[in-house]
């Protein structure tokens, strides 16, 4: 079997990668070909740890296998990533183990690919400004995937804590664009805005938003978590990766459990790439994806991880 | 991290290995310290293959992680076992994944070791006859764990196919004990019976059982699967691995449908081996172990397997 340690990751998948793939399963599971299997979310007891497994099978790509990890508090002490992920590969034909890769940058990347899958498919064309809402360690990914969809002109960004925004301006300039730090309301002159925060709160209102506005709304992944105002969920056209998640544990929860919506009232987001259902309908449009993230993306990066690096010689291989 | 392959295994794990393994980890779950997570199996719609995960977290021994794996009919035909299985073991102090262990012969290791640690607490210390129901992969592995448990003196055999029953035959006369192939009905004679089949029916039925016998019935771990008639579930003490399995997709799921008997009725036989609960209760008590298989004995062997790899220095290190 193959074994991509997470150091090789950055030299192997870059964000173009992550986003042909995270485009490619999205379209499998519409067309029926490709299946998430449930989620495995554990308290374990032990080092205030979540623990668990997503997992899945693209029958389209022949890709099967699980990523297994979670979160664990008090990594950060130890010099590691809070963070930590494992996909495991399996040969769909045989059930044997083909490879094991390192999931924590995949992890990171393929959540930033999704967002950007969506501004491909949703955004207005002619979008000029990037709105940015939380500025952890996933912004910068989430920005730089997001900055290669459209021609930005200018980025503006909020976070709780507002010095953290440095890193998105870094990111800006890297791209040679002018960066700014907002208020919330100030958010209406973006065209585009991604949110990705821990917020168990609503911080983006509806009247936060203009009108023909993509919204990426990428934190909300577990019962309880919120980003967004239900209102705006009602107001905005909803797209997601998976209708099953995105009504129990991703940002519309909210709106479904106020009734403002239901599960038929959110299309995946696949039935758009593959051309079976329509995105945008006119620029006065909002757009909203729910990113709740699916196994099945894991899988696909950890796939492309695997061929490239077994392309430029990096793969270890044990005989298993 | 460590790989162990699969061909390490046999030369690693020992019967008696795996029996320590199991007890302490039965013995764990019955004090709440060990608990197994939900289990996953899909048909995954592709070469007939069931596939699945078996998880969980042991915070005695601080073994976490999964066993990832199923079942490929083809494989057969290409030289390969058809049940495929993988032990992924992560850190529960940072997530971090540090094993990777073939599953194999473990999985037939750590079942044996059930029947034989439920022979050990619950079978008649004077047991001499030894029935063996089911003659396939399995039965050799359950033969050999069952055989070190008690001074048994013959072995009796029933199969579907009793030309198979050569395998057993083997086993008994390295072991220089007689083995005869019976009806049913002869069944009687056994003061143990092991039943390791895949079958959807009833095989053997109350009649075929004697008082004082101790049955450890390891073939059903699915729902619709049965090998016990369900009066004699109800005629027996019962004990189980994981109660929640034995009602759901174990033995005592007919037993329990029927209305013969609740989850209330049904024992963890961790609890016997702690000394909380009592065992055998006299001579001709019928007592049944309804071993449904959890992720939990597949982890603890496979940290064995870890341990012992590398003080043998077989275990192979990659930096991941």
């Amino acid at each position: 079997m193959i074994i991509v340690p997470e150091r090789e990751i950055a030299g192997l998948i870059t964000p173009e990668a992550a986003f042909d793939a995270v485009e490619n399963v999205f379209g499998a599971m519409a067309r029926g070909e490709a299946l998430n299997f449930p989620v495995i979310r554990e308290a374990i007891g032990h080092a205030d740890a979540l623990y668990g497994f997503k997992s899945g099978f693209d029958r389209a790509g022949l890709v099967m296998g699980l990523k297994s990890g979670g979160y664990w508090p008090g990594n950060a002490d130890k010099g590691l990533t809070n963070h930590q992920s494992t996909v495991i590969l399996f040969d769909p034909d045989t059930g044997r183990a083909t490879a094991l890769v390192g999931g924590n940058l995949l992890t990171a990347l393929r959540t930033a690919a999704a967002a950007a899958v969506s501004i491909r498919h949703l955004a207005r064309p002619d979008a000029k400004v990037l709105g940015m809402i939380g500025a952890g360690h996933q912004s910068t990914f989430q920005m730089r995937a997001a900055l290669a969809q459209r021609r930005f002109e200018r980025v503006i960004g909020w976070n709780l804590h507002p010095e953290r925004l440095s890193r998105l301006q870094e990111v800006a300039q890297e791209h040679d664009l002018p960066f700014e730090a907002v208020d919330l309301p100030q958010m209406r002159e973006a065209d585009v805005i991604i949110t990705i925060t821990s917020s168990f709160d609503p911080i983006l209102m509806s009247d936060h938003v203009a009108d023909g506005t993509h919204i990426a709304s990428m934190g909300t992944d577990t019962k309880g978590k919120q980003e967004l105002e239900p209102a705006l969920v009602a107001r905005a056209r909803r797209f997601t990766d998976e209708v099953a998640q995105s009504v129990s544990i991703g940002e519309c929860q909210h709106a479904v459990a106020a009734g403002l919506i239901g599960a038929d009232d959110i299309a995946e987001i696949g039935a758009v790439i593959n051309g079976t259902y329509p995105g945008r309908e006119g620029a006065r449009e909002v757009t909203l994806f729910d990113g709740t993230g699916v196994g099945l993306q894991d899988l696909a990066v950890a796939a492309a991880a695997v061929r490239l690096a077994g392309e430029k010689g990096v793969a270890i291989e044990v005989d298993f």
